[in-house]
């Protein structure tokens, strides 16, 4: 039994899910003629309160079309130094719409209002990129699945608007923060220009992700999508998984937030590990003693068939998702408190 | 019954191929721990005898991948005025590489390796755009589904690799050629740098290309499908259906040109058509008298439930296809006599 | 004596133009402080009767900056095959703005308002680029320095606005057609978005080109500007020759118009040119016979100290200027005849 | 009197600079024809023991160009946080090179090889971009006129080289290090790939600068700077300035530094100054009390016709240059300790 907490991006369909997916009634989505890409399309934009939806091979190039159709290239955003749009898609908002990210030090991800006000307010004659976008992410992934308050989301909103920014807000696990704060779709749809939510993390969908927004962004991201290469033909086997996560593996989500504290609260209890780092969804970040070293920690679990993830700077994560049993999380609580 | 023949993009898997999907073993391919992709791209080198292989959502990401790695923003490429990645693919090398296309003037989508040598001759000083890349297609989309003579490929080859350019093969339907004019895959594996395949086009896959090269290219490759947001999770369930049709659905696109012929016999001796260009694969072109008109002709057989494509230019398209049944052959067949 | 007849970029200030760039108040440019650039940018900009100028150290980054003003990336511009932002500005559409050029089959440089209606009217799917912009040369320096009826460009300006196009004036050698053909600045100021005209061609300045247009036009390529790396610091000197060109070097280009007229008369009259374009201003085309050969015979004219230009297919170029003094063309005629 | 601080890009030629743009040879330097532009380049090819060098109209132009030719579109680059490449050149990394600063906290602009060996060190998978390129500012622009110290930027070097990372150097305002350090432009020309120079900063030419390298990259650096549209035609008056400047301006920027410094003597005197940076060259860098306000204090010297700019965070600065005169100095000192 191999115990995979890698990320949440490992998990494989259920059994359930499998049918719906064989089941799908496809067509070529090229020419706009798959239905059940249609279908979890106005779904997803229905759930969200929002004008249009549309579906992307990855949760990287939902973002990236966000941060093309936002902005001209020799633009900047704005972002957490933390941001997956910054720190894990290769590069992209320079490579691919030609935009430089101005980075704002926040905490676990999150910054505020204010930071936002400051760092708008800077220079912004033509030395300087064109301000025109703010990123948020939510939950955090680099932040430790952190949440953001939703009254601070709102200040930033306003600081954007006044500022002539989009807002832009990659939800890659959005639905974690939804469950984990019991907050609704509906505020996050009023509240940004464009959502990007992942299909294929903690819902358990193998492939895909939805960028959502107004008409007018979508019409343009569906040009950029074709752009990018991302306009794939009977799509609906993948569309079909997404209809059947957001109908029955949501509100399940809270089980791999249970897991998470669980296992926090053992890592916190034991010696070798010198911090836990506040787990509020199904992320869990900690370092261990320097005497052990994160390195080499990962490597025993690794014999132990235990997979983690180094996050730079002596952080070890693990991700809680549906593929981890509660028999692989018993073996792996009594495996950390031996260890 | 709607007889769909816009393209053979719009097939749907057989049951055959959707119990092959369903069975799939699948991992995360972003980490490459995907086995069932592994054993298509493995699969793929093997049968053009090239070192490596990669899998894309798209033919045109694939082939956008290849204009990338074998340029520099401001360089440019060769290809002929017909070329799907100048007409088809919404800009892209402009757009994702930063790359001109310089046109040559070719016959049903080919060109000559003379022709070729006298547009690599003109001025190369720094008024122009650098030139790094040769692309080929086919068969030819917009050229009818030509099929180009091997011999003159191995020519152009030459002046490729005298003049230091990059050769790319664009074989979104190369196993109509190679089953047409009985080719074998490795021939091309010899002669080009990078080759895109497509599978779900005649091969009936629902999503997905694959791009052949060294294992330096795709190498590189990798890092810009990841940058495209090309990168996928459980991609297995797509892969499955590449093996699938590589191992049952190669032969059989002779049946698909067998059809194509006997409509181009059929439409050639109506009277209403005034030219039918040459049928080597699974494309007819054709022209209707201008009393009918090309619109207009598509309009009366979309009323009857039958799908054709206008290509411009008074051009009509019928691509034949796996789902394209010989009841629906002779539906169509019976229609365009009585017309 | 050298004679050379590459281009008219080549001239050098003369004595009065000197003086008057020594005499030149200057300032800090980056900082909007230079009066003589200023002065220089509103003297065009009422010579044209548009909003605001900006001088460009280049002519190729003024038509490049208004390319990128007028466009986003993954569109196209619709320009003649022999357009120098096509041909001769090192494919500097794609690398940056990621634009492609539609090229359309004129003549001499030239299309008509039916042919880019025609262009326009194709396929407008995510397929292809966006249409945004169209581009005209006036004189065209590949046709031969030949000028477009002006009632052609005003169908064609119909054509932009009611299919959404920018429209853009490469005005490199307007001033060669504003003399030629008796027209009026204004006229064209009316007609365009945005012109670019060269102060370093006919007009004899050492260096620069100012590009016209609206006031938000003018403060987006500013922006531009300073991204490509143009904006400068005491440019005065260098404006200070433009405004001594406006004043004293326009009417005298009729002189190289002449002297243009009589070298095509003497080549006409030659056995050994096979055929010589029409001359309009102070471009001529010619071929020499195939038994000579056109680089040969650039060659033997180099050895006699005259400098001509190959431009392909044959072809040679010669241009007259400021610099080319009455008793180089004596000496010009007589060489052509007894060669 | 205007006593204008506010940059040395302000200076005016002096009347023997004025005298020798005048008397400059000239041609077409798109040509490569322009004596006084080659004489120029090989001069500082000489000076700084590189192989080739190249003029270009701004540093902002020269340091994009470097950065272009040492990556590809989706790479970073390795920077101080203060650099002028990320904070002054309009967001040009990610606009002309689709490049991502990877930024250094460094201190006044300067960082260390272990911090850089650090960054490096980091994540290299292709979720992150591609490192090629590490650019060193010196003097510090931001960081108020600071020197690196020429061991640690051999330190830097090493790091870079074993981490297969181009070196670039943006020497804007190098010759002020050179002076004020007593350094040898060979010492720098070994150790980098590259070098910029401005001559219209401290050495009080109009415009210009110059990149310096290798023969390889210089004639990439051509194309590139073609593709910008920085190829101008008769540079000789500029170039003949940078000669001027190279001769006679050099040894004096000594007296901008010591003026600087009795300004700082000056500021830290004076109570109303809660902080002035060390002073190394022609910068000071203060701040005012929070009572008194950057912007109100700018404003007020404003009204006595002093020029200073604010440089974000309460910053101050002050640049000394060539056409800052004695008497202006006492002006100066006077009205500070006065305010």
């Amino acid at each position: 039994m191999i115990i995979d907490l890698i990320s949440d991006t490992v998990t494989k369909p259920t059994e359930g899910m499998l049918e719906s997916m064989m089941q799908a009634k496809v067509g070529d989505d090229v020419f706009n003629a798959d239905p059940t890409v249609n279908a979890l399309q106005e779904k997803m934009a229905k759930l969200f309160g929002m004008e249009a939806a549309l579906f992307f091979p990855s949760g990287t190039m939902a973002n990236q079309a966000a941060i093309n159709i936002h902005t001209r290239p020799g633009d900047k955003l704005f972002c957490d130094k933390y941001a997956h749009v910054y720190n894990y898609e290769g590069g992209g908002a320079a490579f691919n719409s030609g935009v430089t990210c101005k980075l704002i030090d926040g905490k676990r991800g999150m910054f505020t209002a204010d930071q936002l006000e400051y760092s708008v307010a800077g220079r912004s004659d033509i030395h300087v990129p064109n301000a025109s976008l703010v990123c948020i992410e939510n939950t955090t992934n680099k932040g430790g699945g952190a949440c953001w308050q939703f009254s601070e989301l709102e200040k930033i909103q306003k600081v954007a608007t006044s500022n002539n920014l989009a807002f832009h807000l990659d939800g890659a696990r959005l639905f974690n923060a939804l469950v984990a704060k019991n907050e609704n779709p509906v505020q996050y749809g009023k509240l940004f220009d464009t959502i990007s939510i992942c299909l294929s993390k903690g819902l358990g969908a193998p492939i895909g992700s939805v960028l959502l927004g107004s008409k007018e962004h979508i019409s343009k991201a569906l040009r950029v999508r074709k752009l990018f290469g991302g306009a794939m033909r009977q799509v609906g086997f993948l569309a079909a998984a997404g209809i059947y996560a957001l109908d029955y593996h949501v509100d399940r989500l809270a089980e791999d937030h249970k897991k998470a504290k669980e296992i926090a609260a053992v890592l916190s209890a034991v010696s070798y590990v010198t911090k836990v780092a506040p787990v509020e969804t199904n992320i869990v970040i900690f370092y261990v003693d320097s005497n052990i070293g994160d390195t080499n920690f990962i490597l025993k679990m690794r014999e132990k068939n235990i997979l983690l993830t180094p996050m730079g700077e002596g952080r070890i994560r693990i991700v809680t998702h549906l593929n981890y049993t509660e028999q692989m999380h018993q073996k792996l609580l009594e495996t950390l408190k031996n260890f």
